[in-house]
């Protein structure tokens, strides 16, 4: 006869809000943070019984961001790892953690005053207590070509009313994550500068046909200028533009005046990596 | 020497917001819901030259939702398997398909005229061209116990100091999703409404040492009540609620004024599943 | 020569999010707030020169939310004017004092269990120390009409290239405050009741020629059943439903097929008010 | 007796999301834009009875908007005078306009390439048919200053606990608007930029003993500098960071480690303007 059993499962503190700041002699530093943090292990007890010998709380989750911050915060990618091999073993039960850091942008307009820039970048460090794993990452980098974009050639079928286009915009908020062949760097900041500089050069100066093929350029990119990268995941929203029709009022409309659309939005999503690059692990977990 | 290669891949159109009125004769209905279209195959050519030959454009897919619409849409469920179907082998190199669709709630107020609920219901099936698989599902499904939870017992270390407490607040916003065991059923309605039912009835009256002990309640509950499932997935954001500290004021403060934070939360995800039910397959996807 | 001199000014908390438990005997009641306090007076001396000793802080304005709480909320409409009129005076240079209310919708599961609707409730109460007025209003009230409702017959220029209608679908999200003649009721939560059931009432049995229509018909069914009320301020956005055309798929689209844009949408504002009401006062602060 | 009237309204298309591509020989530009178009006057007989004579369609606003975008669009103020004067008298009944728009940021990557930045520009034309008036702003621009700012000598009551504090972090959301004194300009974009440079030195370089000392000098600066605004709005909501206690770590924070909150938030409004300009009119109708 079937039994109900548990299945998969994990919990911890999302999106704890930490800001850094660096007091130097003549200016200071922000460090502007959202830190998610996630565990699992022999966690039945609690879902079974309500036994909760196992937990460690993810009010303790959040206090320990907090603290660890008081060292100085460093590369995303260095703190994530330094929480996520703390966790594991907190509690006897807790057997992996991971760690999820967004990053917010801000530049200096003075020696201690700041303006929010555009853009995330983001880091993940997952660690089951012998191995790590680290993932770089940026969200909400919203790119546009207003040429140099073409879609045709595409299968059609009956209910297929798509015009055939060779001059089009293009535009997406990217979605970006690559795991690093190992979790340990000397500079994960000029990494993820460089790494972010190709995906952005790959987006501008890639004529495409297809918003697949741009997606497989900038992750090609990536994976050929930074051999410390295995492997580049991609989500890219197709933010369509569509051309207005002017003619009504006697006018043409030689590829100016678009109406940009919210919804419904294409949305491309692919991996690129490389050949022989060690096993992703618990890197996607 | 390693090369770069394409991984996996998938693409679709997200959002495609279709409203469909059933005009009866004394009175109408209305169905509204937010659908999303993926496929993947063989569609390397695409992301390596551009070669669109093998891609039914995400516009398509959108204008079969509409097409598909004129025929009635029914349960979601059954809409959902009948375009996932259709779109495995539109073209060629389309091998997979999976449509997801939220429904939002309305309530009648008069024989056309209609007021927007609380809650989503949503599905999602998936076809490789030889089975299939439905999930449904529900989010944004906000509860709350008043008391009848309890968090004590847990692990602490030197970062700890919550307090035990034998009765607090516990709010979350449900996001379900139940694997059906198969692809058919006479009457999905019926089902969503009676998982639905379970799902709050076992939020209700169980008496909770944690959130955990609470989800797997839900799940298990479901699982018990209704044949058809075979596995549930739930994630449970502690949407957290301080007590004020009154003192200051003079006041005493006996589980009566709290204060509801926003960032950060706890989140609560596990799996309660039927053993021996059928390999999920694509359900997941 | 001209001098640069303060304009009018004002300050306050915003969303203090108050959550308070009434524990009966055999069953709990929950009220769901978010609170924004306001003041303004005679602050100069800290816009010019830093100098605080008038202004009662933000912080303190949270904290008197939570305090009064102790004593139980009610109707928001009173717990508005009780910390409108506290406000007021606490410090010498505060002159006049806002509260706005928003409360989310509950509905009740069991005996201390809860799920949250759809809708929310709002009252503004200001106070000048002398006098006090009271807005009552919802929010985020979606309504959708399948049928009854035309729109033609409107003014054309060059630019005009909508279709005249004699069916379409009329959706909108309801934004409406109604100013009391008095700032004092027995009974606020029947008011609201009422009121509510007929803009709901007008908006359903309302044959519309245009949403300008609707809306006056909304605001004057207040009036004429509710004499306690002295106006009514309306916003309407039109949420546009658009029929699919499916004839390039052979199919016929009889008003069943829509699909509902996001943006752009009209906006449609209006006030319909008594003739001889008292003055409004400081009501729309 | 008293009588039911209709009081004051308006109508309009909300968020008209327009994109302009202006290609040159070498690159080209892009110009973004979010357009609000807002009408009234003698429009009572639509509310009556659904007659719509005078009512220019909201979907003729919109297609307005885009046939003038043919033309070029040039400074967003120009854009918005050119509108607004437009509407007035495009039927009969309209006599007053105003379009507000807002741009987003974009920076180039490559001669068509371009990367969506922080902050949004706005404008708002007004226009009666004899007279316009011009509004420039900006919103979303975040700041921050991790010193120089004290908040203390406040007002106390018996529900004040904040601490004072000689150094804090100060941070906001700036929502700016000012009003020229002409509805004119050679160079509206030089004009928008230099208060905008102005906003942000003053922020950085005030040291504040209150957020309102701040908003204070921002707007004196803007009028000091800029003799073509006549007057500043400003809001500014009171983004605290509030320092974690590590005591019980073990830990000092001497203003390192900070918390950053969501809600409540102080929300912290008012205008500077030069005594003797010209009067405001519709400018903020």
């Amino acid at each position: 006869m079937s039994r109900i059993v548990l299945g998969d499962n994990q919990y911890g503190k999302a999106e704890t809000r930490l800001v850094r700041v660096e007091r130097g002699q003549d200016r200071h530093d922000v460090v502007d943070l959202n830190v998610t943090t996630t565990l699992a292990g022999d966690l039945a007890a609690t879902h079974l019984t309500g036994d909760n010998s196992g937990v460690l709380p993810t009010d303790t989750q959040k206090n320990t961001v907090y603290a660890f911050a008081r060292d100085g915060v460093g590369e995303i990618e260095d703190f994530a790892l330094r929480l996520a091999r703390h966790f594991v073993g907190t509690a006897p039960a807790i057997r992996r953690a991971r760690v999820r850091i967004e990053q917010y942008t801000w530049e200096r307009l003075a020696g201690h005053s700041f303006r929010r820039g555009a853009g995330t970048r983001t880091a993940t460090a997952s660690c089951d207590g012998e191995n790590a794993w680290v993932v770089s990452g940026l969200a909400d980098l919203v790119v546009l070509n207003t040429t140099g974009s073409e879609f045709h050639g595409f299968h059609k079928d009956r209910y297929t009313t798509l015009a055939e286009t060779t001059d089009r915009i293009l535009a997406t908020a990217v979605t970006a994550q690559w795991r690093h062949a190992e979790p340990r760097s000397d500079d994960w900041g000029t990494s993820h500068a460089e790494s972010t500089r190709h995906l952005l050069a790959a987006f501008a100066d890639t004529h495409s046909l297809s918003l697949q093929q741009t997606l497989h350029a900038m992750g090609e990119r990536v994976l050929t200028e930074r051999p410390e990268v295995a492997e580049v995941r991609l989500a890219l929203p197709n933010k369509h533009h569509f051309l207005v029709d002017l003619a009504p009022f006697g006018l043409d409309n030689p590829g100016e005046v678009f109406y940009a659309a919210d919804r419904p939005y294409g949305l491309i999503e692919g991996t690129v990596l490389r050949s022989g690059a060690p096993e992703p692990g618990l890197a996607w977990w």
